[in-house]
């Protein structure tokens, strides 16, 4: 699996997650934060699917598994603990469809690698099957490294952006302006909102 | 867009890159690390992709975009230099395609975010439009604090793991062996081998 990273979003996309267990439950957390419209196969959930349930944020069929769970999918994980089940999810599968398959990645198109979130910054860590205990390392070594800050830091680069995006600036200036914002590393808040009331005063 | 971090396989998957200029050819080269079927669509290419066409790993036709060039297509990058042609590209679209639509993110449903690979290991950065030069910056910084050796650790950690995968020991010693393994520290090459001959004594 020679795989490439992407960034997706799902919004209003349809993703069939078949399975109810831990697995199943932390694929839903990542689908649900991409605002995917998700429906879970499974005669059982975990206590924190069932609550996902109740809360309306995901569609629940109480059933085994059958190929019409999968009718227009856009993506579906297979992540029961039955091996003949989650071989009949691959094959029943629709060619193009996105596929991750907990069990044996290989046989699926997607896999969802290690990553964390600060905000608008995401960073992703996959070592391809090598050592998922390795690739939790290194997200957890990056999350001390990139730490909360920059979950408003980015948020300020973000209007930041758009105030020189929008501006009557030469795309000369705004280019310079694009790079000075990071290259000088404006991470306190009193800092941002110079740099915003500049940026607003140059409209 | 609140997209998620994926890894996708292209093997044989059909993708069509709309545009033959610089931002095409940074496309297909990432689509090409995932072997994916490739046709670009455009009047012209950059000279990189004419060369990428003359050695056989593209398909071009040499043409102006039609609604037809987007049948079986599942990824589609739009990257032409004129917005009416791209507008026309993400329209024709089908509707659980994959697309990137380079000029305007929001308009596509996948993204290529800022990335390194080390062999099996990649890391991707996205500041979800706020700052690609921060995301730049970031990948920079982390390929030097990950550096080539990682790519031979790699492939010892995925033979390791093979081996450990295989081996009679029991659940509990193959997981001590697996978590030992990343928290030793082994990026000598002798090391490497001292590990790997232990581990074929206990197949």
């Amino acid at each position: 699996m020679a795989a490439i990273p992407l960034m997706l979003d799902l919004k209003n996309k349809k993703a069939v997650v078949v399975g109810g267990g831990k697995i199943a439950e932390r694929r839903v957390r990542t689908l649900l934060s991409s605002e995917a419209d998700i429906k879970v196969i499974s005669p059982a959930l975990t206590s924190s699917l069932t609550t996902l349930y109740q809360d309306g944020k995901l569609d629940w069929h109480e059933k085994s598994f059958s190929a019409e769970d999968l009718q227009n999918a856009f993506l579906i994980v297979a992540a029961t603990n039955d091996s003949e089940v989650n071989r009949a999810i691959i094959e029943s599968a629709p060619q193009n469809v996105l596929l991750n398959s907990v069990e044996d990645a290989a046989a699926g198109n997607i896999q969802f690698p290690t990553q964390f979130s600060r905000g608008k910054l995401s960073i992703s860590v996959s070592t391809n099957g090598s050592s998922p205990i390795l690739a939790a390392k290194i997200k957890r070594d990056l999350a001390v490294q990139y730490d909360e800050k920059y979950e408003d830091y980015l948020d300020f680069l973000f209007e930041a952006r758009q105030l020189i995006k929008r501006s009557s600036l030469s795309t000369e200036k705004k280019k310079q302006w694009l790079r000075r914002l990071v290259d000088e590393d404006h991470f306190h808040p009193e800092d941002q909102e110079f740099v915003l009331e500049q940026l607003n005063n140059i409209q």
